[in-house]
């Protein structure tokens, strides 16, 4: 049987969780990052490359990884893949690659790590992806114009290098543009039309080398700070808004090139007049698919290592409980907060082992799966206190 | 917040699942296994003792590596528990473990790890534990009188190390015995009048440091040479019969010392009549009790760890999906019947990353959860001469 080793750069806790669905299915996971063997993926993995995975020479050492002495006897599948998207795409392209494959691709990862370009090439694409006006900002002259055709608040974003809300500016009126270009620190910076949503959802979309696209049910979710603190799924949707949401995630994929490939967590806006507008999309297994682990019939890393990897896609990823509610434990507290959680009726804990504890960083989450909404609900009241926090 | 620490006496497969399951709820697991960081569970840990389990300098350092520099400035719960309980108690008790805790204790994997003593201890104890007859044999004359008062055939096993079958044999009629005494290669042997069961089950009984006790639900299970190949989670028994497998592990696990803490694999026959028969008992995760992964509220290797470690044992664990199916994938074709039963639509994989394939060895497992039965059944259709082998 074929050996298939992948390697991973980065090495947090999207990375753990996928070298542990590795083991599972005999594929060799290998992280790279600075706290290499001690990172959340190192700590689990058989070996690791200690580096940035932004440092070419780093990639080039994890690429030589992927070959052993003896392969030569066997047959072995080498892949790259990402944890997180904002690498360093030209030092990959520099490295003499042989015959290690990088999934989803970089020009995928070029599309999406710069999110107006993200955007403009969702907008431009021939498929059916609603959502906001966005425009390029380059002075507080530009942001004036943007702010007097759209209207304020608008939203400010850094184009590259942000997540977690990190690299978002609210723009409050026409005298908070300056305020604004001067927080996100970058020159290249856009301009999104005030979403009014009604909640935040999100779809796991996964897709196969041959471009066989699945999707995960839809979750909603809430956000603390911009940063992810609980998803519910199924999503408290309409059938029709549910289909929708599906509909626009699976067109978002089919936008990408044909290196689009594992899993991709699309974001999106649910309004109030019942529509269902695009934010972004994750080349890489997401926060909002984390409850996957234990709800649904395959989880999202698994799905995404099968993916890359060019096994075939897993046969169920439907919800095989009721329900299902995730809930991120951040900050200073979180251990506290993690081991209270753990003791509700249904509960799963994922504990990410970072060695420091810091405020908002994700620390752990915990997943609780219940028969019903009522159910949960009843469960969930003995830390109503933590979730109203 | 206190930090926990289990060395485990074993590195396998149920050392890789409770470490695994250790990282998920931030419980560092070191395993002592005769290959280390590359045994099953080494691979998976941030740090593994590489020795036997039975070698009191090697436990000894498993227990030193239980306390670090700094240790003093911060609360550290330790613990020693067992994957397997072939260990070496004298060794074990000849080391000084400070404040480092055994559970299960000494003595309760004294009383298991030989299986004459574990079985007159369940007779003589107080509880309803029902079994078949069973003497110690120490001669072919001693055989002879088993023979005459029970009948033939009967079972003669070896008393100590013996698991998987290993150890047992099927003394057909008066003239076997003497085969029998012969391939058990060990003088200290017992009978066991012969079990007509209908089917084999098992439930896993979870006891915490307080007495707390709380049973799975029950399984049954099919066997090839001795070594289990599949579980089946609800068994199909009557309700009664359920209870009473029930009651009878219950009673297994309270008749051990306090000290009897952790996951207990209870094994029971099934008989025509509808009587349950007390088999024998595993004081740790057991390969009956795999489906806990996929299909309970909280896994035997979690559950393990948390009454080893004396947290609050898990609210729910009780049966989250329909129906579950775990197939073990043995020996030397164990990697392509892996990958095919991967295929099968709610399937979840358990590589367990042995360097060796060698006959019958348990190399990975496949867990199948579906709605119910019939859907099983049809999902299991495409391997089905995986199954019928």
């Amino acid at each position: 049987m074929e050996e298939i080793r992948v390697g991973v750069l980065g090495g947090g806790q999207l990375g753990r969780m996928m070298s542990i669905a590795g083991h599972n299915i005999d594929i060799e996971v290998i992280p790279l990052d600075p706290k290499g063997i001690l990172s959340p993926a190192g700590q689990v993995s058989i070996s690791a490359i200690t580096g940035s995975f932004k440092d070419g020479n780093k990639i080039n050492e994890l690429v030589k990884k992927l070959y052993r002495p003896g392969d030569e006897e066997k047959k072995v599948k080498r892949v790259i893949t990402v944890e997180i998207e904002h690498v360093n795409c030209d030092a990959i392209e520099s490295i003499e690659l042989k015959d290690v494959e990088i999934y989803p691709s970089i020009k995928t990862l070029r599309i999406i790590q710069d999110k107006y370009k993200q955007k403009k090439h969702m907008r431009e694409s021939c498929l059916d992806i609603p959502m906001s006006d966005f425009d390029e900002i380059k002075s507080i002259e530009e942001g004036k114009i943007f702010g007097e055709r759209y209207g304020y608040p608008y939203m400010l974003k850094a184009c590259r290098g942000a997540y977690d809300g990190k690299g978002n500016y609210v723009v409050k009126d026409e005298k908070d543009i300056k305020n604004g270009l001067g927080f996100l620190n970058t020159k290249y910076v856009y301009a999104e039309s005030w979403c009014d949503y009604e909640k935040e959802i999100a779809v796991m979309i996964l897709r196969s080398r041959e471009g066989l696209i699945k999707a995960y049910p839809v979750v909603e979710f809430t956000s603390k700070n911009s940063i992810c603190r609980t998803t519910l799924c199924p999503a408290n949707l309409s059938e029709e808004m549910n289909s929708r949401a599906v509909e626009i995630g699976k067109n978002v994929v089919k936008s990408l090139p044909n290196g689009a490939v594992g899993v991709f967590g699309v974001e999106l806006f649910a309004m109030r007049n019942g529509e269902i507008l695009y934010n972004e999309v994750a080349p890489r297994p997401h926060n909002s698919g984390h409850y996957t682990i234990e709800a649904c019939g395959c989880s999202q890393f698994e799905s995404h290592l099968r993916a890359v990897a060019g096994l075939s896609l897993p046969k169920d990823i439907s919800l095989r409980v009721g329900v299902s509610m995730m809930i991120n434990t951040l900050g200073l507290k979180a251990k506290e907060e993690f081991m209270r959680l753990l003791d509700i009726e249904g509960a799963s804990g994922h504990w990410y082992g970072k060695e420091e504890l810091r405020v908002g960083r994700k620390m752990g989450h915990v997943t609780i799966c219940s028969n019903d909404v009522k159910t949960l609900r009843n469960n969930l009241l003995i830390v109503k206190d933590v979730l109203n926090d």
